[in-house]
């Protein structure tokens, strides 16, 4: 199962991943203004569903089913952490800390994830279908960004929007691979939608803080039509067709996690505690 | 703990991780003619220290002390996996075996790699410590390697050689920090070095393939000399000393084995072997 695509998103993905490193860079320089108290809260938003996806995917390294996939999963990972370091980044402007204080030293109920980020990574097709869901999602996320009135998230934006684009093209390659492959590829990805789909609302969910950022924030509820669209067009060529699940109440953006986000933080953050700045 | 070198080696390393899919591409794709069975063979050697310790490199993800180290880390595996891509895709190429076929199909004994890259990750002290020794080892490997009368072997080589010089350099500014940090930090790295020195020996044993294979190869025992002038100037700046302790009889290249290869071939192969062609 090859994704037949190496050269291509590999090349334009290792370009960006320069880019990546040095927006990271900058915005970790004194560039950036502080942050004010809700945007500080927003970028929390956005920089942990990358944290946490991140990490999942990582966790894929040296057990992908194949060598160029290890390498796929391994760019993603990598990128979305660079989204992760600049939004954390921004994040602690506001109060001070440091992107390593935000992901190693904040507790569960501090963090701002989305629960479709703590899906297990399961078999690989549950893997690609969370990274088909999130991946879409933030392809609409970032390109509404660009136009916040916030220069700093619409920087961060920018950069993001060109990483998650090839993101995209990766799981939904492999949506319609694994969909169109073997009676049990089928199978798998049909049930690792489902699977995944109740946790598809919260990403759309406008809570009071939207309201407060404004120009600043990209109003989820907004994003919902393009989301949509992108995958009634994927389900119609894979002949999949939207998963009947009710939504999950969920509750990330306020602090309310399960389980799985405990262990995986716990794997995260032991070393950075065992030894506070790493200093010995 | 910071290495203040983020955007310049990231930067580079940006770049040549693009040269290395490319590379990988070019290599998996009708260009490079068969190897001859000595050949394979050594290519087996460069590629599976190559792999094994990507694979090593790899656990780290999620777990480094703090994020920009994440990602330099993640960086350094995903460039190895490369380089083992390129001289597994190669070996395999004498018998028609797949660069996958090679590294999820063959058991503890077929695998040629080096003692040293089976050495636990141990502490964040100990995998710098073998990523010095291996990392300067490699960049005296492929900068010969590029003068090999071998055309793809000297091709592997030259874009290699690029990558490996900024591994080089991560780890000597780390064997540097941590010698020169903190008291514990200085013991934790002298400590280190002790454990894993027992296994650079057999980095630079020439035998008798190499003599089979002449010009084609890099002679181990010749970069001995260019190794040892590293080592002596970075422990002259370090203040440390090369430790006393006696060669390791280790025996990878002719498939001997110690038990942490084995525990990290089941993690590496369990996925692959399950779904032979991950075709489900």
């Amino acid at each position: 199962m090859t994704p037949g695509h190496a050269e291509a998103p590999a090349d334009a993905h290792g370009d960006v991943s320069v880019d990546q490193l040095r927006l990271s860079d900058e915005l970790v320089g004194a560039g950036s203004t502080a942050a004010s108290a809700d945007v500080a809260e927003y970028a929390l938003w956005l920089g942990d569903d990358a944290l946490i996806l991140s990490q999942q995917l990582g966790a894929w390294i040296s057990r992908a089913p194949e060598l160029e996939e290890d390498v796929a999963l391994a760019n993603i990972a990598l990128d979305l952490l660079g989204h992760a370091r600049s939004f954390l980044h921004y994040a602690g402007s506001h109060d001070g800390r440091s992107e390593d204080d935000l992901a190693y030293f904040r507790d569960e109920p501090a963090f701002r994830s989305s629960w479709i980020v703590e899906q297990p990574n399961g078999d690989f097709a549950q893997t690609i279908a969370r990274q088909f869901v999130v991946s879409t999602y933030m392809v609409e996320l970032y390109g509404s960004l660009r136009d916040s009135t916030d220069r700093t998230l619409s920087a961060i934006a920018e950069k993001s929007a060109k990483e998650v684009d090839y993101h995209r093209d990766h799981a939904v390659q492999w949506v319609l691979r694994l969909a169109g492959g073997t009676d049990e590829s089928r199978r798998r990805i049909i049930r690792a939608l489902a699977d995944v789909w109740p946790y598809v609302d919260e990403l759309f969910r406008d809570e009071a803080l939207i309201d407060r950022l404004g120009e600043a924030a990209a109003r989820p509820s907004s994003l919902r039509l393009g989301f949509d669209a992108v995958v009634d067009a994927v389900f119609a060529e894979a002949q999949l067709t939207v998963p009947a699940v009710t939504a999950s109440s969920a509750g990330g953006r306020r602090g309310a996690h399960a389980t799985p986000l405990g262990h995986l933080l716990a794997e995260m953050q032991v070393l950075a505690r065992r030894h506070p700045g790493a200093t010995w």
